[in-house]
């Protein structure tokens, strides 16, 4: 049986490394690109290796950033002596779109895994603490993921902080907002139990 | 509130423009992208430039191909004795993945659609009639899809073939084998009771 000429199915290998697309997504997004036009593809070429080329890391949260620092390090409108910790840059958007935080922000790079052999060497936190000496930072919120991996960060990070004399505290779990308790998995449903608020 | 950097905004909208990914894959196809080696990053652009710059068109059937002729019209094995007729190249591979079809292809590269102003004009049906004037084939197996722009591209196509005195065929339509008739839809199960077969 002849297969998809050799330049489409290494397109669709390619497509197929990314996350979230198996092989019939990769075999119509390699379609789509055999059809649209050469301008398009090019911009899509041009996007991937600009990104490449261009983002590097905030030396002072490891944001995404095209300088030296990331816009929220250099806002002088965020309020300093709030830090956000997440485990990745994608992380920070979702805080943002709240428009609840003015805070600052820092980037993990990860969170505490052991199975994928990732320990608390392999995490920014050094310069996490180094960022604390100043003293201008009162509150440490550990914004990590609501996960297991990002549980035993948030723990961690919460027996080294708590010393320090910061105040440490972490975004709260329960039932999604605008839900139904009916879908609220066993797990959530305790948290949020457990995380009641008097009224 | 501070975006994406630029470069990461540019490439979420070009990963926007592909069938099937929205905002939120989007965005965690970028940050993919922004995190594997740039090695990873070049074999996905030169992928995607190669698909642009080494395929074209098959001369005989319209298919995908690097040369003039596709390999199923290369293919001295195949039957020349039967067409099968699709939409587009993606819809060779279900059908060559049964192993039941040994005949030759035609791919018409489009649908009749007039909500899209797609007319028989713009689709490759004029080639078609020339590949019958050898006399070489003896039947049309028309595999255009089973939606309203492929059973209207079907209907016309039989109409034009039929006076030409080749045998011209559609596909089947019915529930799909493995499914649960609770779960078909009215039109896929009155089309099964239409097509229903003596045993």
């Amino acid at each position: 049986m002849p297969d998809f000429a050799e330049p489409l199915s290494r397109l669709i290998q390619e497509f197929k490394r990314l996350p979230g697309i198996g092989q019939k997504s990769a075999q119509r997004l390699a379609f789509h690109v055999l059809r649209v036009p050469q301008e398009d593809a090019e911009r899509l070429v041009e996007a991937v290796l600009d990104v490449k080329s261009k983002l590097g890391i905030c030396q002072l949260c490891n944001n995404i950033s095209e300088s030296e620092l990331c816009p929220f390090c250099l806002d002088p409108h965020r309020d300093r002596s709030v830090i956000c910790v997440v485990e990745e840059p994608h992380n920070i958007l979702p805080i943002e779109t709240t428009r609840q935080f003015r805070g600052l922000y820092h980037v993990l790079l990860g969170a505490i895994s052991p199975m994928r052999g990732i320990g608390p060497d392999q995490l920014r936190i050094k310069s996490l603490l180094d960022r604390l000496e100043s003293g201008e930072a009162r509150e440490i919120i550990l914004a990590t993921n609501p996960n297991v991996e990002g549980e035993a960060t948030a723990a961690y990070l919460g027996r080294l902080l708590k010393p320090l004399g910061v105040k440490v505290t972490r975004i709260a779990m329960g039932v999604p907002v605008g839900s139904d308790l009916e879908f609220a998995d066993e797990v959530t449903m305790s948290k949020s139990l457990e995380n009641r608020r008097e009224l």
